[in-house]
């Protein structure tokens, strides 16, 4: 399989260089051989080239099986004046793959229940996948500046919430059979057409899974106050952004969670949903779990070896259950990057 | 002093009744005399009239020193193809009063920590006024439809910015010095323009405050990992909605917040955050200690009665210390709306 790797910015290529050794070693353990391809995004190609999604980045992904990226962005490129910015490089590579489905499942592990802010007991047993809309919404839509005001338009084109609406349907069957859809149907007229297409979607095509649908605002209290009580929540990019950052709390660090992000091919995204974090990166701190679950969506959703990214999964949970944390998670010693991946190594070996 | 009373739907009435017999036992201890008018809005209007917000009620509204709001909406009046929506006439009011800066508080009572979703420990201490702009931004946009897509407009202009940070940094001036400014400037234009304008009036005006950025998303997980280490919080509408909802879980329940919509003059808008929560509506069980609160908002920011708001919180306190509590906060006993409001009446009398 050929597989393009993103490091990125930040601790992008820290936690992205252990997420490679996982990938390596699973190769070694099943005999599969995947190709390697690295390229720069990003702060780091603008830095390169100027541009923060190169033509050469783009051209391999639209080749590639998979692609592996660490994370972009950070204060060095984020001056108010700056023409072109990291983001945009991430953004638009979304965009031209298709990727319309970000997918960011919530799963604490017994072992981190107690570095969440949650009480422990609201967290045993949620199990949530927030899939969010990736490619749309006001992430997209037309922006203008003139010297005294700013605009940004949101919009949304039914076959764009059919298709995400869709595909988390679809999830849910694989699941509980429960889907949340999340808009402001109150106030916003893309939340209004969201609310009828998901309708819609949901009662003509899956009548077999039951669609709630719940204000943003009370959905980010739902989230704290009852987690166990979501399976597959579905929403539109800007809401996803919020909510997912939030929903990690459930988990007790973002540096633990994984996404992936699909269209309508194979080929897949795969990235923790943590950022650069520029004030940590170099010193060998960072989380790679987040990235290393990544790995395993990808050996899941992208090259369909579910048995393999059972194995990355189980050697994450086992390294969680020997209390092998990172520093935000840590009580006592904490492990730094190095420390954590081959721990997780000597599982999958 | 003339007092707008809008009880609105669902537990609007419920609970603007108990602030109401509050407000009037501040009025009868402290020798005041409050002219109260209720008057129509919302679902409750569109009944009465078709018409979420009357003619009357809004010239009501701006003859008077303050106006004290229930809530609004309900499945009665959300059908999709509904041409008028309560929600509405609450926006237009907002926005015909110039209300531009709403600010929610979230102080969490030590009685009800029990409560939170929130691990205690991170709780005590917390102290956080968000300010959101109420105004502008997306809720007030243009919107469009066109059979197969949908569009929302967010837009501030500099001026729109400019105020409700001044406003902001008015407060902490009054408070810790410290202002968290939330936007998501890595993506949206309107967010980079109110990055550059609160930068500068916090480095022009406001020397002496301490201004943070932080992205939303972000933001959503801080709000809960460390809640202690925010003063005055300030943010554009959309994501004020969001954040204080989740905010509002820090204090075990958003039945027991307050708000204050505010503008140039000292006229002002109080509603607790809560919704219309017409599933328990007519039920008696409405938690009134957010509405009565508003009255203490009410009574410090549009009368200027600082030592009888007072009176109203330390009432509110010891209802809370008695362990009055209602059913979402309740282990044993779920105090109903009278008997909570009865408490609260006994501290002031
Ligand atoms: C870096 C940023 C553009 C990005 C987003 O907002 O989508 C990030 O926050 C994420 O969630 O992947
Ligand atoms: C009822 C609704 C329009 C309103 C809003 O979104 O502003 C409410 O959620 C609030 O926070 O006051």
């Amino acid at each position: 399989a050929e597989i393009v790797v993103l490091p990125g910015d930040g601790i992008g290529p820290e936690v992205t260089a252990a997420a490679v050794a996982v990938l390596r070693a699973v190769g070694q353990r099943y005999r599969h051989h995947f190709n390697l391809h690295e390229h720069a995004i990003g702060g780091a190609a603008i830095d390169a080239c100027g541009d923060p999604l190169p033509e050469k980045t783009l051209a391999a992904c639209h080749y590639a099986d998979a692609v592996l990226l660490g994370a972009v962005g950070g204060p060095k490129w984020s001056d108010p004046g700056a023409k072109v910015r990291p983001e945009q490089g991430l953004l638009a590579l979304r965009k031209a793959m298709g990727l319309y489905a970000n997918l960011r499942p919530v799963q604490p592990h017994p072992a981190t229940l107690g570095a969440a802010p949650i009480k422990p007991h609201l967290l045993s047993g949620v199990d949530l996948v927030v899939v969010r809309e990736l490619t749309g919404g006001i992430y997209f839509g037309d922006k203008t500046r003139d010297g005294g005001s700013a605009s940004d338009v949101c919009r949304y084109s039914v076959g764009e919430v059919e298709r995400v609406v869709r595909r988390a349907c679809e999830l849910a069957r694989e699941r509980r059979r429960h889907v949340t859809s999340v808009d402001k149907a109150n106030v916003l007229e893309t939340s209004r057409l969201w609310r009828e297409v998901a309708t819609r979607v949901a009662r003509d095509e899956f009548p077999d899974v039951t669609l709630e649908h719940q204000l943003v605002d009370s959905m980010a209290m739902h989230l704290l106050s009852r987690p166990r009580s979501f399976d597959v929540i579905v929403t539109e990019n800007m809401f996803g952004d919020i909510l997912t950052d939030e929903a990690s709390m459930l988990a007790g660090s973002m540096g633990l969670l994984p996404s992936a992000s699909l269209g309508d091919e194979r080929v897949g995204l795969y990235e923790p949903i943590h950022g650069s974090a520029p004030d940590i990166a170099g010193r060998g701190i960072a989380n790679p779990i987040g990235a290393i679950l990544s790995v395993a969506m990808l050996l899941r959703h992208s090259l369909g070896l579910a048995m393999e990214a059972g194995c990355v999964e189980q050697a994450v949970s086992a390294t969680l259950d020997d209390g092998i944390f990172s520093a935000e998670l840590a009580h006592g010693h904490a492990a730094g990057t190095r420390e954590i991946t081959a721990a997780v190594l000597e599982h999958i070996a």
